[in-house]
């Protein structure tokens, strides 16, 4: 079989390797489609190389069909179609006995702290899949993992039903969280600085502003009569979006940081002790999200055709980076690992 | 009848002034104690001219008795021991109507933007008054004020009760949050920089440290088995208070935001991102909080003997203002407005 590899300075090679039999309590999948992230990209860039251990095979989100059952594993039959919730805990720590497994202390986020989806074939450990309906194809299927990081976002923020809700950055992530809110019946407002993702939220039906020039504030407060935004998602990791998501909430408003800051943003705390405002962080996701991810991507509240914006077979997997790099309206690519494309010769 | 007045300058005149009697829906008070705050420290420092207008009588931490009662006020007796919620709302803003009154988006706090307390009569609106109960003296229901923003910091911290809560800053106002928080169940930890006040609070059974030299995170780390704290309160108004309370929390940790804070403070939003934690900015109370203030008081959870530094006549009133500036280990300073020491002539 086939794997991608990043191996340091900023390269991808594809390279035969031998595949390995699922392990006990592991299912061997065929993997379909693999997308790439921000954080994939941020890897190749070589911003986390004292995490990764190269050669490293990333990916972490996926759709694939189960491909053969380790020793012991039940509950699953070969050809079912699923995707994986890429996060291992040890169980033990404060995070895990508290509840909040999700952020284990000790987590392995599988694709980053141990080997991913950018392959042909695949061990995960059973406990780690999570079905699809036969409703939503695997192309689709893929985007599963950042659809629920978004409704793990809007989740945080508590209900929005009826609400007013300021999205700021309208990268992918950005997106998603705008589909899950409206899709859990808020209106969305989204600023993004780029025309081309300005253009492509515009086609999927939300309000847009540029907030090039500043003005968010003045724009949502007339947007909401003068009240503010009762909550708002802080995607675009910037200090001017920080700034315009906190100076567009109204009393008791809050705001999702979605977005990863440096450790020295500037805040005015000022205004959160003034307005009461609330300050939540967000990070990955829970089983319920993904669930509720399926859920969303199956329903099409989830526009994933239109999301998906380049499909590139597993030989070419440096092209799906290098595309993703370079912008230009581009939302989410995908590889595909299996079949002909896939270069599959197993 | 006399009233203490600060005339701008720093300065504070006690004047012989003609009482006026209660309007309709007003009650006229007969003052007993005021209690002077940080707020009212930094408008005699000049910090507030742009807001108070000269002459300005400050006081907004009291205590009394009903005087007179205004044309249509029922429901209250001459006589009656009560306190006052110093705040009025418009009932119109986005604020209000929104069902947080309490920080009404065009707020008269009464002792700051409407006449306060440090006088012998005072005519409030009804509305505002808080009946105390009898065991409670009015000594110490001068506290009731400060006590409830204390009430309603931990209320906005969630449920505390078996938890390890840090509290930054052990002046009067972090004390306070320390007694309410154990009231309601918590186990905590005060970290203040002067040796006075860690001494005052050591007096009240509370484990206290000096963050002079940091550690406050790897103290808190021990305390908590490597957990970190689930709740914090930033009482220092410093940045090195937030970060001390920041570094402290465990996974989903809260942080109330307590101090005043310029608008510029630096913070590590990697951190709430990574841990989920949760910031609240919380100020001023509800009016169940100020309920709960006068039984805390009332079953000496909140001990007010201990709080009480010093008391000084209303003819002394600058007296008053400079003690409290002067620290050296003093929390609460009262005012007596009535009897001889208060000077009443009337």
């Amino acid at each position: 079989m086939r794997a991608a590899r990043y191996v340091g300075n900023g390269g991808i090679e594809v390279a035969e390797v031998a595949a390995s039999p699922p392990g006990p309590g592991e299912v061997q999948l065929a993997v379909a489609y693999t997308g790439i992230c921000g954080t994939d990209l941020h890897i190749l860039h070589g911003a986390m190389d004292a995490r990764v251990t190269l050669p490293a095979v990333l990916g972490h989100e996926m759709s694939g069909r189960v491909a053969a059952l380790g020793e012991g594993v039940t509950g699953w039959a070969v050809g079912a179609a699923v995707t994986v919730m890429p996060l291992r805990w040890c169980g033990a720590c404060p995070a895990c006995l508290g509840g909040n497994s999700h952020i284990c202390q000790r987590l392995d986020f599988v694709g980053i702290d141990s080997p991913g989806a950018l392959q042909q074939r695949w061990n995960v450990p059973a406990g780690l899949l999570v079905g699809l309906p036969p409703g939503l194809s695997l192309e689709h299927a893929a985007l599963v993992e950042p659809t629920a990081v978004a409704v793990h976002d809007v989740r945080r923020a508590g209900p929005v039903a009826g609400q007013q809700a300021l999205v700021v950055g309208a990268g992918p992530i950005g997106v998603l969280i705008a589909c899950v809110a409206r899709a859990e019946g808020a209106r969305v407002l989204l600023a993004e600085v780029d025309a081309g993702r300005r253009a492509f939220a515009e086609g999927l039906g939300f309000e847009v502003i540029d907030p090039s020039g500043g003005g968010v504030p003045e724009h949502v407060e007339a947007w909401t009569a003068g009240a503010g935004v009762p909550v708002a998602f802080e995607v675009s990791s910037s200090q001017p979006g920080l700034d315009a998501a906190l100076a567009s909430l109204g009393v008791r408003g809050r705001l999702v940081v979605v977005g990863i800051h440096p450790p020295e943003r500037r805040i005015d705390l000022f205004r959160v002790f003034w307005r009461e405002l609330t300050l939540l962080g967000a990070r990955v996701y829970q089983r319920q999200d993904f669930e509720r991810a399926v859920e969303l991507l199956a329903d099409r509240a989830v526009p994933a055709a239109e999301l998906i914006s380049r499909i590139e077979p597993l030989a070419n997997a440096e092209a799906a980076f290098r595309s993703l790099a370079e912008g230009q309206g581009v939302m989410k690519v995908l590889v595909a690992c299996e079949g002909p494309d896939g270069g599959s010769d197993d």
